[in-house]
């Protein structure tokens, strides 16, 4: 994985973005980053489905009601979660202090914070940075916006792909943050998806949907889900052509290229996780329905006791076999192929003797297994981690 | 917890057992039992809910279809389960000679196994051990059988409770195995309660499913449900007295009983636990109903950060309050109060300064987390262990 990002090749027609550091961590670390477009942009998000929802999100679903935005202002290092009435008082503030400083109307700029829960944010911080912030914004400054998502991640995430939507060639520019193992505060999930494709409202809601469940939905680290996760989409339609509609093939392409960059971005959380040692890929097919075998693909994804026979390289596929049993979908267990790395461990349902070439196929830094149901036409993919030792250790020793 | 069981007072009338060893598990290690009563009982059992199910399960849900039964034989070492249609013919094979060396009729005695998975059942061991499994039959056999059950559990488990219903006194005698941190082998849960009442089949049939929800199923190691999951309850009827039936005060002074039993060998398997460092429980109230406080405290259990909190004696009551909103059910997360240890660290979903107390409360082998919603009247109690290094070496390094 890249641990540096190539600043240069970070760009997006008609936005800017800066990060620097404000003071909310220690150090001189950077935690407060804009991102902003010189027009205004359609928009979507989707976020955390947990009931308890961090001030940040509770004013972004409000904020995403009006038609068009200009920008993001994100912080790291406090999560603006469960601070009550004080804390979305607090978000209006810093929303408001940013449109301000950067001569915007009120509501265009969407906020999201990510970091330690129950304190409250220091917006004083946050204000007094802004004309740094101003001043920093610049076309080069995904990196720097980058960096200044990150909590415990390993390398800042971000990554883009180009390809002709239409008659014209869009960019989309993702940056993310988010670690594989789920280190502190509940594993905060952002990223943010820069375009300049010409689309409109209805339609880039249905294709973030789409792309959002085959990726962030997609990836399984330790079943909790946070107070603050956070995918936004914003277009602001600079690279011209036809608004893409749907129905036609421009659409198709869109959300083919805007899954593509949201699978590359939940792969990189996957990766980086301090306590895990593997990636890796569950296939399944032969289920009843693709909807069936997202949740084949889920529950092996969340078994502990399938994550820590990965970590041990142990092809005990009766631990798959249970978890598959354990979701709620139809199931003949007499028909069941289960293959790891590419060794077919058990077919019909019956242990194949290959449990040793299994262990050996194991040892790779990468696992994919593959469940056929025998029973259907659905598949699904999901990708996940192995449960090593360290994810104990980072999450138990965390704030002592 | 007692190492050793005191062989002499697990007792109940008319029940005999014995435990030996047959060769299964490598050693001299006691690795099959029986428990036989002199007359027919009336019986009842809870299953796992996993679709992927051992043959003793699939052959005992068969046999329950019969009015009475004598007893059960069952091995550790090998869970007869993934076998295919060749592992439900000798479950059938162990049954029949049963039956054949103990003069039964056929049918007449349930079976379980637990063990590891995927290997064909050496049936011809357990039938050589039958004559001297017969011999050894008494009615002090009961500590024998428990350790014979055992698998990786730290110590064997059994129980009794007695109590008057109706005019009589009755007995409850309880064997079960299963760890904490569920070990190796899908954690299987095995659980068999003896009893002299004389009560009818829907009543005792009632009765086992409202105390297998209140103690068995309210308690939460890793999430994983076995293959081989059983509970079964055998009642002979020798301490006489009515029948005990449905709407009297009789039925609810048994289910008490047979509650309080279930409730203790659950709580023995949750504190059998190499990985576990602190047993924990959950008291939830103040909920829309029983059963979303139910919700509630199964979410908190099974949350791995909530787990490894506990583990490092961190009061992060976020990590509660957050697994609280993945549960499915009504919140206000402006009105939650938490206590940890009897420290309250939340009020009105906002903290209180107190994370320093509540961390030194925190460091007894014992937490209890107390959760009020203040939403309602419905409240639940699970039992649950902290996750530590441990559990993740032993689960990893199982079979290598």
């Amino acid at each position: 994985m890249p641990k540096k990002l190539a600043k240069t090749r970070l760009k997006c027609k008609g936005f800017l973005a800066a990060g620097v550091s404000s003071g909310i961590k220690k150090g001189a670390k950077k935690d407060l980053a804009i991102i902003l477009s010189e027009t205004p942009c359609v928009t979507a998000g989707v976020f955390t489905r947990n009931k308890v929802r961090a001030a940040p999100v509770v004013n972004d679903i409000k904020r995403l009601k009006r038609s068009k935005v200009r920008g993001i202002i994100v912080n790291s290092g406090n999560a603006n979660a469960c601070t009550g009435g004080a804390g979305v008082a607090d978000d209006w503030a810093v929303s408001m202090a940013a449109e301000s400083a950067l001569d915007l109307s009120k509501g265009d700029m969407l906020t999201a914070s990510t970091g330690v829960i129950g304190v409250p944010l220091p917006v004083d911080k946050i204000t007094l940075a802004l004309p740094r912030l101003k001043a920093a914004l610049t076309r080069d400054g995904f990196a720097d916006a980058a960096e200044a998502m990150m909590t415990t991640d390993a390398f800042p995430k971000a990554h883009f792909v180009k390809g002709r939507v239409g008659a014209v060639e869009v960019t989309l520019l993702g940056l993310a943050k988010g670690a594989g193992m789920i280190r502190p505060d509940m594993a905060t999930l952002l990223a943010f998806i820069l375009t300049d494709a010409n689309i409109g409202r209805v339609e880039l809601k249905a294709a973030l949907r789409l792309a959002v469940d085959r990726s962030f939905n997609s990836i399984c680290v330790d079943n909790d889900t946070s107070t603050n996760d956070t995918v936004l989409v914003l277009a602001n339609g600079m690279a011209g052509g036809m608004e893409v509609t749907s129905g036609g093939t421009a659409i198709n392409a869109f959300i083919k290229l805007l899954t593509e960059l949201c699978v590359k971005l939940a792969k990189m959380i996957v990766e980086d996780g301090e306590g895990a040692t593997k990636f890796v890929e569950i296939r399944v097919k032969g289920a009843g329905s693709d909807k069936e075998a997202r949740k084949a693909a889920k529950t092996i994804s969340e078994s502990m006791l399938v994550k820590t026979a990965f970590f041990g390289a142990d092809p005990n596929w009766g631990r798959i076999l249970a978890a598959i049993g354990m979701a709620g979908i139809y199931l003949d267990q007499d028909k069941v192929d289960i293959s790891l790395n590419g060794i077919c461990v058990a077919r019909n349902g019956i242990d194949t003797g290959k449990e040793k070439d299994a262990s050996w196929a194991m040892q790779e830094s990468e696992i994919v297994a593959e469940v056929n149901l025998k029973c259907g036409k659905g598949s699904a993919v999901f990708w996940t981690t192995d449960l090593g030792h360290d994810y104990v250790k980072i999450n138990s020793e965390y704030r002592t």
